[in-house]
């Protein structure tokens, strides 16, 4: 599976010919290997970035040195530490490969250049940053309101591909539960 | 305290008088009582709201008839179950009055209008967004991340004024936490 950035986009607004390619003169394409970051941690965040084909985790490493999963992002998703693109602080979450990669790539210059010079382009970031802003109130409330194994029956509903793409030891990260009650809950 | 909706959204768009004349054309103000419901799971939600004075909670029912409390919202807040508000569905969640409170009231289609007639201000809603998405981010990576008493302590940092406004079992709902590790944690 590839994403496409034009049907993706399309799926919101449509575009011309001229305006999509004035929409893609402000990406460019990297590629990644599995275990490579694209987002550090204490490091600038350049881009945010719309993944094309692959597989890519958000994390926060606490104190103790425990990784913790925010998101995962695979194809037709865009993914960054937002606070630190948006705002231009360092990052205080990291990015990095689960499988190779293939994303494109947005600086905040682009992105702001992209929605002044095109206005269709703004209410397709709006809509994106509102539906974002859903999901993540929702994964809020699956915490207070869900237990370990009903956030894995959630999750397994809703991206059934994730279950054959990441490991266990990841899935248990991203719920918030042990490995050991991850395979209770799996089985 | 009374929030005013010019200094707000002049806190990242500048207006003239006409075009914030053009802006209140969009709200109805409304009043609303301590306990009073603005949204009620269920019901259609018509409105998105701008706390000018009083406070408010989003909640959610579970099946147990447990509230779990989403956020709370004050003075210069936007808040509404946005899922059901942006998708036209029937609301999740509650939106309940904890004091007497007043607030701005603005529709689907009036938010529409507001972002196709005057572009500054879906530039405007873009950045509320995005700070939302962000907010709800680093909300979910408390509770990967932290325990109870960091929770509590990080809220009391960041908003201190709830704590003399939101009895201790709402605050306890809010963070995830019994009423009597709320007591243990507070004293």
């Amino acid at each position: 599976m590839q994403a496409n950035l034009r049907e993706h986009i399309e799926k919101i607004i449509s575009l011309t010919d001229d305006e999509f390619a004035f929409v893609q003169s402000h990406f460019i394409t990297k590629q990644f290997s599995r275990h490579e970051f694209l987002i550090t941690s204490g490091q600038p965040v350049k881009h945010t970035y719309f993944v094309i084909s692959g597989l890519i985790k958000l994390i926060h490493t606490d104190d103790n040195a425990k990784e913790h999963i925010v998101a995962f992002a695979m194809e037709d998703w865009w993914e960054s530490d937002f606070q630190a693109f948006y705002k231009g602080t360092k990052a205080t979450m990291s990015l990095q490969c689960l499988e190779d990669t293939t994303v494109l790539c947005l600086t905040l210059d682009g992105y702001n250049s992209l929605c002044s010079g095109l206005n269709k382009m703004e209410y397709f970031f709006l809509k994106k940053a509102n539906a974002g802003h859903i999901a993540a109130q929702q994964r809020i409330l699956s915490f207070l309101t869900s237990n370990a194994r009903e956030r894995y029956e959630m999750l397994l509903k809703r991206y059934p591909s994730l279950f054959q793409r990441v490991p266990k030891t990841q899935l248990a990260s991203y719920l918030g539960v042990s490995r050991e009650t991850l395979s209770r809950l799996s089985t």
